[in-house]
């Protein structure tokens, strides 16, 4: 199957929020999306970007039976590590159900690996449901280390009220 | 204890790295920090900033038994929820051990989380090691969540030579 693997621009965010509730829905949780490709366009594309974004895309004769060329998507920003420095972080990795296993994930976590290494990052992260195995062994098999597994590294985080109240402690 | 929290500077990166090391010895990992005063001067005070800083410094008459009056940092920078918008993940949370329970860490915490309700973001993340038990009650009692042991996230990391594969696989 012939694919090709490029940036992203505005145009795209509705496809990308279309494949970003594609993901919610395998990942079990399809609520929990509250943003809208209107946020996607703020957020990745105006002066102050907050993520960059690949679009993995098949020529018209591939087209989905729904009419899509946009297959798949890779999300992602630099973060930073205080003991090796700058760190490129995969927030979402995704290609629609008919065009896996054919090498368009796999091109597109590439992508962002190599374009992490040319901004001298020293780490590619992201983080993996436990219950998704074939994910996980994907990237165990290419040499990914499992933190949480390892070293006991948990997610904390603070939303609504609890967000709030924390804000309102600043001195 | 008198004390202020403030914007960090270059001028502060000795510190930051000072403190930096500290924090690794707390977590038992020391000959982690590859990093030093260059770097973070580069990458959090240049033109394109990967992280930002808030410091916490005491008075001279309170100053450390080694004359430090910089006791104390919190670094985080911004990611990004595909599911909800903009995040704010403190990736450090300091305190020298004479400066601990006077209100200096909860004062820093709450003021990222104040600049990042500015940025209108949606959560503050950071990450945990599981023994840290008093660190992590800490969180869970302001109100966060442990999304590892609730959902089952993991951290996933690729550096060194499964990195460098990766990269060369790109299209």
């Amino acid at each position: 199957m012939k694919f090709i693997v490029r940036a992203g621009n505005a145009d795209d965010c509705r496809d990308i929020e279309r494949m970003i509730r594609e993901l919610a829905v395998y990942e079990k949780m399809p609520d929990q999306v509250k943003i809208s490709h209107r946020e996607l366009e703020r957020d990745g594309f105006g002066s102050n970007p907050y993520y960059q974004c690949l679009i993995a895309e098949v020529p018209e004769e591939q087209k989905s039976k729904d009419g899509h060329t946009k297959v798949g998507y890779a999300l992602f920003f630099y973060t930073y590590s205080t003991w090796k420095g700058r760190v490129v972080f995969i927030e979402d990795l995704y290609v629609m159900p008919d065009y896996r296993g054919k090498g368009i994930g796999k091109a597109l976590m590439a992508t962002v690996a190599k374009v992490g290494k040319e901004k001298q990052c020293m780490r590619l992260q992201l983080s993996v449901l436990d219950w998704n195995k074939s994910s996980l062994d994907f990237y165990l098999a290419k040499g990914a280390e499992d933190l949480t597994a390892k070293e006991g590294w948990h997610f904390i985080r603070f939303s609504g009220e609890a967000l709030d109240s924390l804000a309102q402690e600043a001195p």
